[in-house]
């Protein structure tokens, strides 16, 4: 690595239903970001998109528009995609870039428009991010991937739905002091328990929604960040990692091996263990995720993870706080966006500027976000300047 | 840069229209250029796909899915996409990658399955890739787009209508030579006049078709592909551009801006000029494409590029061979292989194994592929090792 990584500064739309165009909303949460590292867009040597499901707001190769947009035509951009992981991944990428010397600047903006399909045509594209010949092509959406997750977990860890809706309240309870989040709704562990069941174990409470919305940080060299004098992050760990494609193809299904890889090679990098991370935004598009990744990060020993939140471990004044954004379960899940939005979190965090989410005395941030059921993901860890 | 980078192996499935599905079009691909490279799949650390419409055929968040097929289900992966630039964007970042030491050794796939929508919403869908609100969304498809730059070039220097035709005639010809190839048919100057107006000055025969198919490559440190002990080719030289999203943002409709950025990128890089240049496979999805292609590559100067098919300089045996594949004319536009089908005929050229179609004494030669209308482009430039 040529260049030490930092992020300068961090922008979002709110997360939830947005009428605007997919290049509108990507724009919002690009200009925020642009702000607020006090560059302007002719600082900006590449853009980094994230996307998934622009198809169906009849616009692809967007990095150009986008670009275009700003006033930056000659800037060049690209798409990355990996499923409900799309922004991690990109992330990892432009990361790369600057970290190698190609860039000092650069905008990753992570956007998704999908609520105009309805939640049917929702659930069907997004099971064309499984893997379609064993799962989706068979009616094993993600809820039902999820929900044979979840049981398995249960059996093996003598977990209860219980637990599980402890994770939800936890994060609505995060997500209510989040303005940008999608679901501001304080609920109880019976809200969750009485709610109408999606695939047993899984009831509407422990899911996240479908959300709209875009996040955009601008990623750059250290001495850039300097020399611009904000307040900005360092990166200091990156991990990717895979998972076999289909969940019937793993050992064991309570467990994630590319957060597992990606979580390792991001301590490695960063120098540190988990007990030195003080807080965490971790891929909980279901309850269920969110304890399985508390463990595979190494946060807890397998099995424990599902008394976390009920114990108030995760909390925001607990152990290790878990999303304190809300997470994907009450801030939303526009998938493209979501990696960056947690990256956006995690600088807001760092730089004293999360308001009445603020974990106190917080030095170091980690996220993890995958895409499916685990296929692909990335860790990134960030240490306050 | 830490590596010096090297293409140790491609392969590619016949273009045209397929049966099988875009993961099995995919894998054919990816298990030649893995075959060709002399290595196994467990030898690729990472997985680069670029891909446009994946989700016409149900699967996106492929990479998984192609390294689980491979039996590697633990290497990480992500798509890529640009439009028709897809390709190339991709195989620019895989290069980045493996150029700063993150990878000694990956898998760069390109695929696309278009044919079974129908010609009707495959222009349809492709209208997503250009600047949609100005664009695509008040009709102009790329036809239509392609035709106004066309009537903007010939207006300009006095070029023809049969002048177009000559480039057309020379891809078939090459192509017929292509076992690979879409469209092996040998077409006359006369074919092309009497064939079908799509977009006036444009004519069925002036388009590329719509085809399927998939290309890989296996790129390497110079290290790897030595310890290997099979052929390979450098990668010398590597740049990308942008342009103004919508055609009607640019000053000037006869060039392309972002090809210009990427091949003087590319060109410094590498520390030769055009005139180096043994041959090039360009971006000619119309016949004025290549036109315009090779005087923003600086084959020929400004206004001289019509007359150069029509006077043999572009012919296999010609001053500078353009397309000996066959081009997107011939060859076909499987719009997320294309970029790296071009890199598998400069990989087969430079190793000795293009057949008829091979150009003599060729050491160094270029790829040169864009987005929509070359909103993105980028340009890589190969040396015979």
């Amino acid at each position: 690595m040529v260049n030490s990584v930092c992020v300068l500064g961090a922008g979002s739309t709110k997360y939830g239903k947005l009428n605007q165009s997919i290049i509108e909303i990507a724009l919002d949460a690009s200009k925020d970001a642009i702000d607020s590292a006090g560059i302007t867009p002719k600082d900006l040597q590449a853009g980094y998109i994230s996307n998934v499901f622009g198809v169906t707001d009849k616009q692809v190769h967007m990095a150009p528009v986008i670009m275009s947009n700003l006033g930056i035509p000659n800037v060049p951009g690209l798409t990355i995609e990996s499923a409900c992981g799309s922004g991690s991944i990109m992330f990892r990428e432009a990361f790369a870039n600057i970290a190698a010397g190609f860039y000092d600047c650069l905008l990753a903006v992570g956007v998704e428009k999908i609520t105009h399909t309805g939640t049917i045509q929702s659930t069907t594209l997004f099971s064309y991010c499984s893997d379609f010949f064993y799962e989706g092509g068979n009616g094993a959406s993600f809820p039902g991937l999820f929900a044979s997750i979840a049981r398995a977990y249960m059996d093996s860890h003598k977990a209860t739905e219980e637990d599980l809706a402890y994770v939800a309240v936890k994060n609505h309870e995060n997500g209510m002091l989040n303005p940008k989040a999608h679901l501001r709704k304080k609920i109880t562990v019976e809200d969750v328990l009485n709610s109408p069941v999606v695939a047993s174990p899984l009831k509407v409470f422990d899911c996240c929604p479908f959300s709209d919305g875009a996040s955009a940080v601008i990623l750059c060299t250290e001495e850039f960040a300097k020399k611009v004098g904000n307040k900005y992050v360092k990166v200091i760990g990156s991990g990717r990692g895979a998972s076999p494609a289909a969940v019937q193809a793993r050992d064991d299904i309570t467990t994630i091996p590319s957060t597992v890889a990606a979580a390792n090679q991001a301590y490695k990098m960063a120098g540190i263990s988990p007990k030195d991370v003080d807080f965490a935004e971790v891929h909980d598009c279901f309850t269920i995720a969110e304890v399985i990744d508390i463990e595979d990060l190494g946060f807890f020993a397998k099995g424990t993870g599902s008394s976390a939140a009920r114990d108030g471990l995760t909390s925001r004044n607990g152990q290790i706080p878990i999303n304190p954004s809300g997470g994907l379960k009450s801030k939303g899940h526009p998938i493209g966006a979501t990696g960056i939005g947690q990256v956006v979190e995690v600088f807001e965090q760092l730089t004293g500027s999360a308001g009445d989410r603020t974990i106190k005395n917080a030095e170091i941030g980690l996220t993890h976000n995958f895409g499916a059921t685990g296929a692909s993901a990335a860790v990134h860890i960030f240490q306050k300047a």
